[in-house]
């Protein structure tokens, strides 16, 4: 690795977002996702299913008490993925062994919110449910209400399956947005104890185990770089190492065999120095991969960062959907193989596509190379905008490209793609996960090393660095112009990425082309305009993928169009795109010349060329399908 | 119903098979699988998975020989689908609930073998069979031996799920083959206590229950017509009536509701008289219409007749394979919804088309359509002929109209396509149900009523009727001649079905057209020559079902042609075929002119039109596929 390629993002403290496109959207999830997000986790929500999560940091306080007085509390099953309340005592735990994690994700969003706008009846909404967590931390720094309400004894003995190491990630993750917010340190301090009994608990000559479900690795790395305490460094870089050496940490802890084929699915395999290829549980993978990255850099171990590239590629060229999702099959929520990326069994889950871009920033601050940001960029206009409905109040778990309702209805293969987006669930990873990714949006704008500020997504935003102050103004997706009004502090080098899917621009300053990004030279005060010709282009994908031979897709700049029954009619597969299709855009909205086949009666029939009626296609933003009920939607069409 | 419609077919007594396909077939089945499954049944193929199916009738019999005792034999569970020999006590049940339906099915085959071939060897080892299972019925009646080893008490308990009346179906089935053949009663006898005992349970004033799979229903309809018992026709009316009335059996027999859209699997969700749909479990499904179509002609109930039609209709024109293949999924081993037919995910069992076939006929038998016989030729020089291997020694459960081995490999949702045939299995329903099938071809040549006899298929046979001795040669799948030297016995009419797939053909005597079918007076002995024009054709399937939009298939007559990379490369799906593709066929071989898109290299790239080269592309019957191996195969091709 090259330490002269290495960069640092900046944070949401020195970035606020001022954009045409976005201001819509954090707006809808601080004024209304959080809010809902603070009653769901208290099942205050009529009609939702319950979260238990507040519930549960009571009942573990009332035993934390308990333990402190001496007195033995009652033992429960802890042995299952979720905890019915029909089937287990009112006082035992409920919901799913990671519910915990709900009201951290929701403390992360929260800390991002406040720093671009304070609000003290938030903040105090807050600070009651960090009193109510930090109640139920045990004397040693364990917090984890599963273990902690149902049976202390079994602390750390199923790492693989139950999701302990996970609700501690998510905690550290909340607890240092929190304390940037508001240097209020009682949950990261809270955290310091339990990472301090995690360190302790496990290394070499220690429990050599590692978490079934990654997320610690990158939340240790946080909390080392706020703390500067090495062992929470460490810590990270053992997870990384002891992850799939033989024998496997998951068969002992469990005293018997797994088939070897199932570690696939926690990417414990092999090592992962020795992967190159994403396997597994798309979110566990991506996940991973970003702490892989954060460790190669701060080791500036050149395998290990191989190792990222190679699974990088993968990922990028062999297993992306061209919205930026990735998981192609519902089975393990999990990356298939090579080239699988079937459009109407896709899985492709908000949460894969935000660990993603989790992923895409570590690696573009280990080498400086635009594929990572044009990846990001992917994902972000397309899966991770499409993850929420126009109003904030329906989410989609999973992001198909294709969707006939009937066969979501009927077909049991496809009873995870749903139509229309739904309400928050118990399992709710994706609600609270699009709203720290969003609130954070700042922190996936810019990085910078000693000399360079990079320019990573055209988000109209105003920057503080020691550099300069930068006002960004963007009509990007609207119409590719973007403009820098640049405070210099001292002389530096402004990058700016040229996103892949732009043949031409327009840069008011002279620049110098690296890497898929335009370097510019900024001495004095200025003004510097880019402006990317945005046309609306037919996409093709590989026709290794057997899914969309004869096929296109439309994109307009970074966003991937789509049709929709309501405004082509059913049966979308009849639809061909002229390849001369004469696209008018407006408002969002594309038309294009078109054909529509005309329908056949028999069932089978000699062949003959078929007949088609010339016709309009309405596309719009992917990202905004399903915002009008129930019906057919597809990014391909046929060509 | 118009009762001068009615027909009956020929049984195999009355038609010996010479024709240059199905000799070696037939051949095959006697043989070879005939042998090899007589060894299965006593676990005695090394390698193999167990069949415990005779095993299990020896146990029963000493069960029985203790009760006659005055023993009381031990309990097991009787409530699972499959004991495993590992978790179950020595002496009790080994294997699936309807193992003991293997050897039925095996003695139905055996019946119709020694018919046209008798074997003195083979004769006596099925007379061992026929002891063994004997031996091992109660003294009322009852045999099935899951229940008499396990647990006496639990007997017709849960009809639902534990298939008795399905292996008493069979057993009446394979009784009447075997007694037609040899003469030998004894099993028939068996089989006419166990029905009496079956009678004598279930009815009106009794227990209102019917099967969870049905068959019993038609086995019962054959039994009556044997014995001229009408009781057994009466039961057979009575299950057909009392399913999917409310509250269900099911419901009541359990002792609690069941989700009301799982009694679509047993298609147990209405009456059958006003069902209009083929849905739920296929095989069930079609050997459920069947015994709709006996009952319905049995009683001229109109009704009933129009929910076969219905039900028919909805099977041919909305829920078939091109191969013959019924069940789109694997989930229930179900039809899906109208015109859901994937290629790639298709369950197609052997034993559903079997079960069509059994359909056909009857609905032929109710009314002159030749399209009955169409679907019959459809199923059985496809997916019937596709089922098991060239050396007989392997069989196709599921026969998917396209296979990407790394594909049935690596996803979880192709699991069920296997790229080569099996051997044996434990849950070893298919095999069997070819050998009877194919040993009982004979019955699905020739119907007839008083004055005409219908050619529904053209087998090379001799037939010997009340109105004349018939003998077809046939070289119709080669060329499309076929040739009947008639000596008559009286004045009659020979009706010839034209197939749907033909347009033109020559016949060498006057005729009428009607239903399908040529009708010719026949008065005096005479040789009658029909020659079916057959072309190479290119099929298409209605754009309704999206898996086949701008593809097609090619069919030669009946048969449905297939593309293997064993002679065309790998990545099936990047050949396209030319709509004037100048086929050439020989030998069973169709080569015609098509081409090769060149591979893309990028994932996503501006679309550009495809790059093809020209090239040949090798065609082979669909029935001879996965002979040569594990490799791609696709029915459909682009076009």
């Amino acid at each position: 690795m090259n330490s002269n390629q290495f960069t640092k993002h900046l944070n949401s403290k020195e970035v606020k977002i001022n954009d045409l496109v976005w201001n819509k959207i954090t707006e809808l999830v601080r004024t209304n996702v959080i809010p809902y997000q603070y009653l769901a986790l208290q099942d205050k929500i009529a009609g939702a299913e319950k979260s238990y999560c507040i519930e549960n940091f009571i009942k573990a306080s009332k035993i934390a008490e308990k333990m402190k007085q001496g007195i033995i509390p009652p033992v429960y099953p802890a042995n299952k993925w979720v905890y019915d309340e029909k089937n287990t005592d009112d006082n035992a735990f409920h919901g799913w062994v990671f519910q915990d994690s709900d009201v951290y994700k929701w403390l992360e969003a929260v800390g991002y919110s406040l720093q671009n706008h304070p609000d003290n009846k938030l903040q105090r909404k807050a600070d009651e449910y960090i009193d109510i967590i930090c109640r139920a931390q045990l004397d040693n720094g364990y917090l984890d209400t599963l273990y902690i309400i149902n049976n202390r004894d079994e602390i750390f003995t199923n790492l693989k399956d139950y999701h302990e190491l996970y609700c501690f990630g998510h905690m550290v993750e909340g607890a240092i947005s929190y304390y940037n917010a508001t240097g209020n340190d009682k949950l990261l301090n809270a955290s310091c104890r339990f990472a301090d009994l995690i360190c302790n608990t496990f290394g070499d000559d220690k429990i050599k185990g590692y978490p079934g479900h990654e997320i610690a690795e990158m939340a240790l790395v946080k909390l080392y770089e706020l703390t500067g305490e090495e062992k929470y460094l460490n810590t990270a870089k053992f997870f990384i190492e002891e992850r799939g050496k033989k024998p496997y940490y998951f068969d002992i802890e469990r005293g018997r065999k797994t088939i070897e084929d199932n570690y696939h699915y926690n990417q414990a395999h092999i090592q992962p120095r020795y992967q190159n290829e994403a396997v597994g549980h798309a979110v566990r993978g991506v996940y991973l991969y970003s702490a892989m990255a954060d460790i190669a850099k701060a080791y500036s171990d050149n395998e290990l960062f191989d190792a990222c590239k190679n699974i990088w590629d993968n990922i990028e060229n062999k297993k992306l959907y061209i919205t930026g999702g990735i998981g192609a099959t519902v089975d393990g929520e999990a990356f298939s193989f090579d080239y699988d990326l079937p459009n109407d069994l896709a899985y492709a889950e908000t949460c894969a596509s935000i660990g993603l871009i989790f992923f895409a920033r570590r690696m573009g601050e280990c080498e400086i190379n635009a594929h990572y940001a044009d990846v990001t960029e992917r994902a972000l206009y397309n899966t991770v905008l499409s993850g929420m409905a126009e109003d904030g109040k329906s989410f989609f778990y999973v992001n198909p490209l294709e969707v006939l309702p009937e066969a979501s209805r009927f077909d049991s293969r496809k009873r995870h793609i749903k139509p229309v987006r739904q309400k928050w669930f118990s399992c709710a990873c994706c609600p609270p996960n699009l709203a720290r990714l969003i609130s954070s949006l700042g922190e996936y704008i810019f990085t910078q090393n000693d000399d360079t500020i990079f320019v990573n997504q055209y988000i109209g935003s105003e920057l503080k660095s020691d550099k300069a102050d930068i006002i960004v103004t963007s009509s990007y997706i609207e119409n590719g112009k973007v403009s820098f009004e640049i405070n210099t502090i001292r002389s530096f080098t402004l990058a700016l990425r040229i996103p892949s899917w732009c043949d031409n621009f327009d840069l008011s300053a002279n620049y110098e082309m690296r890497n898929g990004y335009a370097f510019i030279k900024i001495d004095i005060q200025t003004k510097i305009e880019i402006a990317f010709e945005i046309k609306t282009k037919i996409v093709k994908c590989s026709n290794k993928v057997r899914a969309n031979i004869g096929k296109a897709a439309v994109m307009r700049g970074p966003v991937v169009y789509c049709i929709e029954e309501v405004d082509n009619g059913k049966n979308l597969h009849l639809l061909k795109l002229s390849e001369t299709p004469n696209f008018r855009y407006k408002n969002d909205v594309i038309f294009a010349d078109g054909f529509r086949e005309k329908e056949d009666d028999a069932l089978y029939s000699e062949y003959k060329a078929p007949q088609y009626d010339e016709c309009k296609i309405k596309f719009i933003p992917y990202y905004t399908w399903g915002n009008r009920g129930e019906n057919e939607m597809s990014v391909y069409i046929r060509i």
